[in-house]
């Protein structure tokens, strides 16, 4: 089964304690892609400047990934700056220059529209409610968000989270999100909002999901080295809702394997800058990771 | 099997944003006794004052906690008074007045000298070396300590590392202790100075195992409301080691099964001042929260 996705397009510059990258491709749809593109189909709606270069995706092309969705529009394609501190667990933005997405407005094609599987990239949820307008009735919604929505366009994101099936966040979006500092009681005040099942990301220490009043955790797949965190959570994302598409099922068996299978995925992410170690990844290796982290958990 | 532990008895002065309690049972030895003497006996070697209450630990002697080796001094109880912040993530030390502590010199009763498992509780290094002298071959000896003899007594420390099996650290003792804030390559520094098995306590994301170069992963016991994260760690430890003894094997099995079981363990410890909710404690208990553990893992 295919999926859809909405979402950034950028050119990236990133410094971290192993080096800097400037203009490398970037993105919360293209990181999602490629990973998603590893399991299953993936359409991709989303708006790039005259400066693409479309060479930059060509390795996403062979990965099953459609771009049809990608409108190119006069100006300069998004670009955003960021360095990350010693230990990668905080990161200062350094600049935005949303360029050509400052006036994005998502235009699904009509051969999007009965995807069954659509991932809401982190965007305004202005735009992600417009985007569900377009689509007929998908089996599965899985929404992203950030601090910046949940502070400033509450409302409109409380809508979307209504609309949606899985809602994934980070421990302190979380926190913002639900006002809750107890992890239990924030993702039960978020589930009586609607969404079936809350996915929390907790970087090095893993990710769990909530479902059925239900938790499952599982934890981050240890690394000797993290070169540039920049895309985990969108190929997090990819990993995830890739497997769960390339299943066709939602059953709980497969949202823990697919918990899984994302944090794998971000696994191989974070060990280059950019895109460079997804555009050599394939299903084996993610498969060799699975199997290490079906043993690391066994008792 | 029994175990020797030897460490910390004390009265406790604690603030969290649940409450205050004043001059409450505390101390590394006891909560590591209330947690270990659920599973398997536990012998005490450790120092009180004139003015320590004998019924404060009659719980602990039908819990098969033998005290012939804690010692009456003239003078004060050890006393600790600490404040938690409001993520109980963080706490400031009120008061450490060491009084009959200060002068402990562990005496290892005869009839525990055999013992083929013991804990050093979190104490000077050079006392723990001593103990580690007066003890005929333990099988498997399990160290705790904290950042300030990280800090001020290193080469002791390490003494006590090459000559343990075992060390439970937490986090930022990690980092401190290896130099290395990457965890897999911490653990690995500690591991080349000898012990055949680490153990990092990650407070609310879980613990791990480090042992013969596999990693164990184990999350913590989701809880709506910790009232008092005091003596969770020595707890973790009582649930951990107690387990093992009570097997009588150090295979990695049963260390993975002991993982959980300190988490499971300490659980409990943190949902309550002091150790009120410990003296309600038994082995069911620990075992429904032990299989909720299991599932949760599981995929």
């Amino acid at each position: 089964m295919s999926i859809l996705v909405v979402g950034s397009i950028a050119y990236d510059s990133v410094e971290t304690p192993y080096g800097k990258r400037d203009n490398a491709l970037g993105g919360s749809t293209l990181y999602f892609s490629s990973a998603a593109g590893i399991f299953t189909p993936v359409n991709v709606v989303g708006v790039v400047g005259d400066d693409f270069n479309p060479d930059d995706i060509a390795f996403l092309k062979t990965r099953q990934v459609d771009f049809e969705g990608m409108h190119q529009a006069p100006g300069k394609t998004f670009r955003w700056g960021g360095k990350y501190h010693e230990n990668m667990n905080k990161r200062d933005t350094l600049f935005t220059d949303l360029n050509v997405f400052e006036t994005f407005k998502p235009d699904v094609p009509q051969k999007y529209r009965n995807t069954r599987f659509l991932f809401l990239a982190n965007i305004d949820p202005d735009l992600q409610l417009d985007v569900l307008s377009q689509v007929n009735n998908p089996e599965l919604v899985v929404l992203d968000t950030m601090n910046l929505w949940i502070d400033i366009k509450r409302d409109a994101l409380e809508k979307v989270v209504r609309k949606s099936n899985i809602l994934i966040l980070n421990d302190e979006e979380l926190m913002d999100f639900s006002g809750d500092d107890n992890l239990v009681k924030a993702v039960r005040k978020i589930a009586a909002m609607g969404p079936s099942a809350i996915v929390v990301k907790r970087g090095e220490y893993g990710a769990l999901l909530y479902s059925d009043e239900r938790f499952f955790y599982s934890p981050a797949y240890p690394l000797e080295k993290v070169v540039d965190p920049t895309g985990a959570g969108d190929t997090f994302a990819g990993g995830f809702l890739g497997y769960i598409a390339s299943k066709g099922k939602t059953d709980p068996a497969t949202l823990r394997e697919a918990i899984v299978y994302g944090g794998v995925t971000a696994s191989f992410t974070v060990e280059d800058f950019s895109m460079e170690r997804l555009k050599k990844l394939d299903r084996p290796q993610i498969e060799k990771r699975f199997k290490i982290m079906r043993e690391m958990v066994r008792f």
